[in-house]
């Protein structure tokens, strides 16, 4: 499985992505699933990959030959996050196209998603979610993240503290605790953790790292977050059992079905 | 959808459940899902149902009428836990051999899960997960939670926060937060919510409640855990992206796949 997100909010974007990549629990190995195609000064072009190996590892490689073709339109010239998504939706479905009948002759998952986030000089900043099919949705102010993969154990952490006023920094922190929190629940997403943060309209990719298993900073964060999520825990009023004990569980013995 | 989960500690077991069913997402209504069978002063015994509502109905009402029935061993004749878990997973076999074929035949999902709690004068407090297929688990000192339904959202938090020697007034807090985390990254989760706490030995259902929507605690409860998280969140190390700067993320246009 893999666990990846992107977060958009008014001061940039955050993406992150695990490095697991499972054929059954038999066959894990680590594969990187978060890309730069930036061109610095004029565009910054992230993608982040999930689902089947072979689909995505061609989606990248036709992307890459199309940047080193001559007068052909790709990731360094087509003018906007929008069109840059339709493009790689189109090369989703060519791939798709070509592998399917293959691979559903043996019942062979053949899905992907894709996260694409990014700005061109003269837009904003941008984030899609693109799906197997070659359709894809924005990320919006109201809902500031899209996620890919094991999506679920992550997503507590972003609807409680995430918005789109977050600042930029703190959508990176948070990120990263939804990707620990994932990894600790989930034995399928695991390290190294790839991580980069963008802030609107610096069109130069600053601030990324990639933190390895076992990195110092990464157990920091973790340790921290724990003791501080139990003290929250502490703090939160225990239950009071004799305000509501006029409202009973069924008792079914006594009861019918309700 | 549903959630349901159970813990154990030293101390005894708590047991919450939301009460959202539905077809679709266009046919949602509230059924009640956690069931008190206990004979106080003798035996606690506490089911959850999840799955299929036909089926699980189904085996509510096998499991009543056994109890109903002269000289037929039921839920207050049978001398342990683990016996009870065994007799349901009967009765599980019997409504999924007669339903099944029917359901199969139009692709209905006849799966179902229940997670079953209790104590037997003479046995310790125990724990089950019990299978669609009449098999079960128990739950035991080193991971001493059992989820059914919508299991993802809410596992964080029990990953995080709670062992065997929590408090069971801590671990009814813990599972009541984890409700209230998958009702709020996911709709088809939803109130009223039915919680109960069991003191180990006790053999009386003494802790029980149920909270609707808006209620006054649930409301408490959950914004002092937004605040208090996002306390605990701020006091968490920023990310130290200079001394990760060596590690970058694949600059695609220059590298192959690595």
């Amino acid at each position: 499985m893999t666990y990846c997100l992107g977060i958009i909010t008014r001061s940039g974007l955050v993406i992150g992505a695990d490095s697991r990549t499972n054929a059954g629990v038999d066959y894990i190995s680590k594969y990187r699933k978060l890309f730069n195609f930036s061109l610095p000064g004029q565009r910054v072009v992230l993608l982040c990959t999930s689902g089947n190996l072979s689909i995505t590892q061609a989606v990248l490689t036709a992307l890459q030959r199309d940047l080193r073709t001559a007068d052909c339109e790709n990731l360094h010239t087509i003018p906007s996050m929008y069109d840059i998504a339709c493009y790689i939706g189109e090369k989703v479905r060519d791939v798709q196209d070509r592998e399917r009948p293959w691979l559903d002759r043996d019942q062979i998952d053949a899905s992907c998603s894709l996260l694409l986030g990014g700005q061109v000089m003269g837009g904003d900043p941008e984030l899609y979610l693109i799906y197997s099919q070659g359709n894809f949705i924005q990320a919006t102010e109201e809902t500031p993240f899209l996620q890919i993969g094991e999506t679920k154990y992550g997503k507590p952490i972003l609807d409680r503290l995430l918005d789109y006023e977050t600042t930029v920094d703190s959508a990176a922190k948070c990120a990263l605790l939804s990707i620990d929190s994932t990894m600790k629940s989930n034995i399928s997403v695991g390290p190294p953790i790839n991580l980069v943060m963008y802030r609107a309209n610096s069109f130069v990719m600053k601030h990324q790292l990639q933190l390895q298993l076992g990195d110092r900073f990464l157990r920091t964060v973790r340790s921290e977050w724990e003791v501080a999520l139990r003290t929250a825990f502490d703090g939160v009023s225990d239950i009071d059992w004799d305000h509501h004990s006029d409202n009973n569980v069924v008792d079914y013995h006594s009861l019918e079905l309700d």
